[in-house]
């Protein structure tokens, strides 16, 4: 796949605690220039995000991330909340005791609540991989697709683990038509970007991708 | 100073993202039969402990947690959500790149906020020390201390580093008399509980110190 196109399918993402404005103006930028799907940022700078890139790039947050063990009351006022405040797109969190617990019904309950919050806007369900068993993995594929959310994403980034080529492919057997997959955690060479894509991801989540390309155009690439 | 006085002044906390029921059930009565100050829980298991413990026990639980950037609106919803739940007590966690970027007006007003939302219910207000210098150390203290809140709280467990002496001494060193100190995140002995409230701290966020104490028990101590 050329870069160009890999590129297309990024979520240009800064999610750490300490990201200032200016951090987030120069991902935003870096998104724009450099023609990804999107730019992944804290809710708190959703509508300062959003008025900068206006229409030139989507904005998408994260909510009850990293931990997904908020409310589903908290994490549908969340997502109404991103939504106002300009976010196109949406990454939740499932809520990993209740998985532990085998309560996946309320969890399709939870998602269906929060994609009705969500409306047109695409929402993804972010199950964790690294903390679930292969059935967990395929009863969570089933769920979202079940629930009527848009994407499943593997990792947050912030647990013990992220995306294998190992998950992407379980995902792309066990997910209905309608889902498709986000690859995110761990994400660090144009190999690796390239075999998710292959395997059946349609977005990336990673911030280095971008880094990559700027490097090799400052090598003359 | 006796362990029956120590754990009185500890929040028996469980907030790993893969707990069951099972799990904090057992978390609230060990709470009850040693005394603890609190149990420290998701804010998803809430409603179900406060029912199961009623008033014999305080329920906590931690709202923006661990990455703080979520929006002030949707921490005050939280806040709101947790106590209609049946929440005594809500541990929420600051917005560390306000910080960084010196919005510490935004940041009190935030606090203000959701101690407002909180009401007669405790609010500890979680400044995460490892991502922050000893001049932000500072500035917190005045903040959390202006804005009206209960305690300043250390650390989340769950980014680079956890409660220190030195930070704990500087807190009581730093914040007005009507805030306490509770110092969280890798408290693993009865030594470091003592070391800690007799620099100041009111609180210990912790699970172990019951387990040593139980392992105590258990040696027929």
């Amino acid at each position: 796949m050329d870069i160009k196109e890999m590129l297309s399918h990024v979520d240009h993402t800064l999610l750490k605690t300490t990201a200032v404005w200016e951090d987030i103006r120069q991902i935003c930028d870096d998104a724009v220039k450099y023609g990804t799907a999107s730019v992944c940022i804290p809710a708190s700078y959703v509508q300062r995000a959003k008025e900068y890139v206006g229409d030139r790039m989507k904005v998408c947050t994260v909510i009850g991330f990293p931990n997904g063990y908020d409310t589903t009351a908290a994490k549908v006022f969340m997502a109404k909340d991103a939504i106002a405040g300009g976010a196109d797109e949406i990454d939740m969190v499932i809520n990993l005791g209740w998985i532990k617990d085998g309560l996946y019904d309320e969890q399709e309950k939870e998602i269906r609540a929060i994609k009705e919050a969500c409306g047109d806007h695409i929402l993804k369900v972010i199950v964790e991989t690294c903390c679930l068993t292969e059935e967990e993995k395929i009863r969570m594929c089933e769920v979202v697709t079940a629930a009527g959310a848009d994407y499943i994403k593997t990792s947050t980034g912030f647990s013990t683990g992220g995306a294998t080529p190992a998950d992407v492919k379980l995902f792309s057997e066990h997910v209905g038509p309608g889902v498709k997959i986000k690859a995110a955690g761990g994400i660090s060479s144009l190999e690796d970007a390239d075999e998710f894509l292959k395997l059946g991801a349609d977005r990336l989540g990673t911030s280095r991708i971008v880094k990559l390309v700027q490097g090799m155009e400052a090598d003359g690439y």
